[in-house]
């Protein structure tokens, strides 16, 4: 397939395909090439050092091939490589924590906004800082969630499992009163209904995923970068191990088949 | 410290210390190294050629320090990478897998065996061939059980979401009337209660990390290896990433404080 002038995004598995999910529905002309660095997930239980060398042998993998923009699908790397990749790539990048901060300032009408993300992101204070530059006087409750990711590749999205697990994570967390939960992890778009239902009616949720999508569409627009319309868009995906384990998990996240899944060694 | 002739271990992260552990319950005066290889960790979701390439990674680290005897504390290591090690390597090398089957075939009245891992595991067929070979009628079912290893991490040990889980995982398994179980993950030593409740009383359970202990004192014997006592034994502690949370975690697996945990680039 023809890459060159693609939209380009890396997370370390399958739960950045959430990200694409929604980039596909938002600006459906334009053709993408997803990497999923499956050799080295996941990336939220590393340090900052070690998730840096990842993304930019990522970002570089690529660059090379040509994309337009990069959208960094991945909250781990985004709370600690998107400064470093903006200074060392020429071509817009985009991470999910700006976009994912910004529409939950939009929405908390208390200022009280909870976070649930893995332990790499919540221990980065990355969305606390982005949403402390934009709503200094919000306030932001963390708490890391490892089972939600399991979890959601499991496929137990429904039932008693997932029930237990969500009450166990976020009883402590709806105590304190937020009016606005952000979903801080790319895999959890999977398990928006029992999180849902376990925070109540009274709690807006924010996607991740949707909000990077919206962004990405208005980058696009500013920068005057969006395709042509003249080809039909390409769907290319990259893994750096187990094709077939990817494209099985995969599809649940990207909401239908993966096609054309390349092993890449990076 | 002087790792001459200490005894080598390793594991894709904090699973192994439960090996660790039984081995330094059985032979107290020996000298012990461990590697977890955090900054790779799972291997239980990767291919083959991938686990092969971190397992050889691991062998040179430790080899390079002078020890003795190497243990694969890794079920998937040991599926996938132990045939070339001991191709490969001067020196004896044990896995989890061999005497996790003898102790299951030695336990077995009704032949009918059930082994529990991480899906690597399970789909490496391991167990069952190793079974075969000792027991060629035994009849064996394998159950992939991804959940337990970030519920042992978690510290959920005990309560609704492991009864939950091991229910999910489990009742299929037990509706095969095996009589014996084999934790073929190091993470499972852990949800050992919680299992053995799931399972009954009726069920033998198999602990790998205790059975490769026994096989450790017995090729020490056997060969002639076993340390001369005149020196405190050493217990040293590698990472190639994140030694705190390594620290953290891992107490609970080795079932004390871990000291002297040092970060190794490998």
């Amino acid at each position: 397939m023809d890459e060159e002038g693609a939209i380009g995004v890396f997370d370390s598995g399958v739960g950045g395909l959430t990200v694409l999910r929604q980039i596909t529905l938002r600006v459906p002309g334009e053709s993408t090439i997803y990497l999923g660095d499956t050799a080295r997930v996941p990336y939220g239980t590393k340090s900052p050092q070690t998730v840096i060398r990842y993304a930019r042998t990522c970002a570089r993998l690529l660059t090379d091939r040509g994309i337009k923009m990069l959208v960094v699908a991945c909250n781990t790397a985004s709370a600690f490589a998107v400064e470093t990749l903006r200074k060392e790539l020429p071509l817009p990048v985009l991470d999910v924590i700006g976009p994912g901060a910004r529409t939950a300032v939009r929405k908390t009408r208390t200022g009280r906004i909870g976070v649930i993300g893995t332990s790499g992101t919540v221990a980065s204070r990355a969305y606390p800082d982005a949403i402390a530059q934009l709503a200094p006087d919000a306030q932001v409750f963390c708490k890391p969630c490892p089972l939600f990711v399991p979890l959601a590749e499991e496929g137990w999205t429904d039932g008693e499992v997932p029930r237990a697990v969500a009450h166990a994570y976020l009883d402590e967390l709806l105590r304190e009163n937020i009016d606005t939960l952000v979903l801080g992890c790319t895999h959890y778009p999977l398990l928006a209904r029992v999180i849902a239902e376990t925070a109540g009616n009274a709690i807006a949720l924010v996607d991740s995923a949707e909000a990077t999508a919206e962004a990405v569409e208005e980058t696009l627009g500013r920068l005057g970068l969006g395709g042509n319309g003249l080809n039909s868009p390409q769907r290319h995906f990259l893994v750096s191990d187990a094709p077939e384990s990817f494209s099985r998990v995969g599809a649940r996240f990207f909401g239908s088949d993966l096609e054309h899944v390349e092993w890449v060694d990076c």
